[in-house]
């Protein structure tokens, strides 16, 4: 085992934060230290949280850490912005809330950018979480902005996806059809002091029932933070059908509104994943998804090194231009050597 | 060559058709029946319609094969609906817009939906691309709904991508974050008699001066399909420096108005890529980039094979979770046959 890891699994966090940035730039070695990382790692709670711009995900992620770690947990928070790899965006954002949380180690805050593609920024946060979770960390909070496909891929390396919606935003149907809808296991409705949140957990109440495809139980109760309100919690919500049914919470993380009542719906959620089995279930279907990616990147980059061992494409571009083959014939070709190897290999196997 | 093969290049319509379900459905026999085509392929011109739903792509594009067809030119039309996989939307476009061409098969028109992935539904694009082309249409239009990455690259298969906007939509900012500024070629503000217009125009201006990255030299001038309206036209404004300065015709697709502006505007880009060379440079690009994409989609198959062919990927996920290993561990693992096989074909070519 390296020093750097050793270090990490020590509790050093400069160690910690070395590792993040060899993932983060794909340096040499990383993919021996997350194995390494990975032996430790299982224990964390991980919560996913995204919404739109301005939805207000930072406020209350920082509220959120601070109350756990009232609670005496350790907790580690990754800021995904996959849409500016290179303003300084995500550097300001995290000036301003490392000093919110000034002193306090025991709330690690990194963010993280697409250097590479989105797709590897998605594998880089699974490794980042890793190395929290073997470093750790009780909690660790996932925050991406936004709603697209790869905001999606981020977020589900999470147990537990909290959705953030601004009163009035109209954002409800964007994020619809971008399938937020389906991987959201707690929706917020944040700044709920604002005109309009009313409408907008209601709008939020019939698109959920549409999405459990039954007809309207009641089951989607707002869970309110205002004190004196009695409405049904979470937690009582789920034990008759072994289903899920994402509650609704209204927040004002500013004042800090709301914060508590979330809590209970993270930990309603958690403990609906640990009854229910799915929690086991779920993490199976994160690394079978992720060897997958791996299999699929690391072959390609196998066939690319190949590609340009052979010169590359350009020879067989003339060739498809020049109406001498086309681009299924040039691809039958260039696997060819792989189709036979795998042919050997097997049969090597079966004599 | 097959006969259905033959029958295509014979120009019988109802082989096309049945080519292109082939395509649609990934048929036993449609790689060998692209690979035939495609050697007869090469002469049309291809045209991409994309922009948000409302736009009046459909309206607009009947206008523009219309003219066409009064111009003694042959005319293929592709919609792509990549939304809605299996609802009845994109049929029932279908058959409204079949009848507003009834009678006339030169204009071939044809809707394809998202049965597979949304990456193998920009292949198939260019599979029927090609069968149309190989069949003799003049012109093919590409048309599809929305702004995302899945649109983006199926519109890249166009030799000329026009994308409209709506006035007064706000889609402008939606379009750009989608990146679909960067790809028009052409765009086109339709229902310009609406209100809001004229403000639609100027922001796309505004956009696209900062697409250009240098000051406005008065350059995007407005193309208006109104009678006596005496702007620049696009044909005059790229003369000097070679680039291509996307113009913006307004139009009121419904009434005809403007349609002839943007035919206009459809022949100076053709006539600028050929000019510049870009035509031939487009077409090695989009070629390398298929053998590319089919590439790893046959790679990532050959390998999915090989893992189901090893009991798939349970055993592996069982010890990953155990912590016994980890996914990095099991890639490395897995792909290490492929490995070998290269180093030994390499060997083998040296020796």
């Amino acid at each position: 085992m390296s020093e750097l890891v050793s270090d990490v699994l020590a509790g050093k966090h400069s160690a910690l934060a070395r590792v993040i940035t060899n993932i983060e730039n794909r340096a040499p070695g990383y993919r021996e230290q997350v194995s390494a990382l990975h032996r430790h790692a299982g224990d964390a709670d991980v919560i996913g949280v995204t919404g739109s711009p301005g939805a207000g995900k930072s406020t209350l992620v920082d509220k959120v850490a601070a109350a756990y770690r009232e609670q005496g947990l350790t907790v580690g928070v990754i800021a995904i912005d996959p849409s500016s790899p290179f303003t300084g965006g995500a550097v300001l954002g995290d000036r301003i809330r490392m000093a919110s949380n000034a002193g306090d180690m025991d709330v690690f805050f990194r963010s993280m950018s697409a250097r590479g593609s989105l797709g590897g920024l998605s594998t880089a946060t699974t490794d980042a979480v890793t190395a929290l979770d073997a470093f750790g960390k009780d909690k660790i909070v996932v925050e991406t902005v936004g709603a697209g496909q790869n905001e999606v891929d981020i977020v589900r390396t999470a147990d537990t996806v909290a959705v953030l919606v601004p009163p009035g935003s109209g954002d409800d149907v964007q994020m619809l059809k971008a399938g937020i809808l389906e991987i959201g296991d707690v929706f917020v409705v944040n700044k709920a002091d604002l005109d309009g949140a009313d409408r907008t957990v209601q709008q939020l109440k019939e698109m959920l029932q549409g999405r459990s495809g039954r007809p309207d139980t009641g089951h989607h109760g707002t869970i309110s933070g205002t004190p004196g309100d009695g409405e049904t919690r979470s937690a009582d919500r789920t034990g008759e059908t072994g289903d899920w049914d994402p509650p609704i919470v209204e927040t004002v993380a500013n004042r800090g509104d709301g914060v508590e009542a979330f809590l209970d719906a993270l930990a309603s959620h958690a403990d609906y994943l640990d009854r229910s089995g799915r929690h086991e279930h779920q993490a199976r279907e994160r690394y079978a998804a992720e060897i997958r990616t791996l299999l699929r990147e690391d072959a390609n980059g196998l066939l690319s090194a190949e590609l340009d061992r052979r010169g590359g494409l350009d020879g067989f571009v003339d060739d498809v231009v020049d109406r001498e083959t086309d681009p299924y014939s040039v691809v039958d070709e260039l696997l060819a050597p792989l189709r036979d190897c795998l042919a050997e290999d097997r049969e090597s196997h079966h004599g």
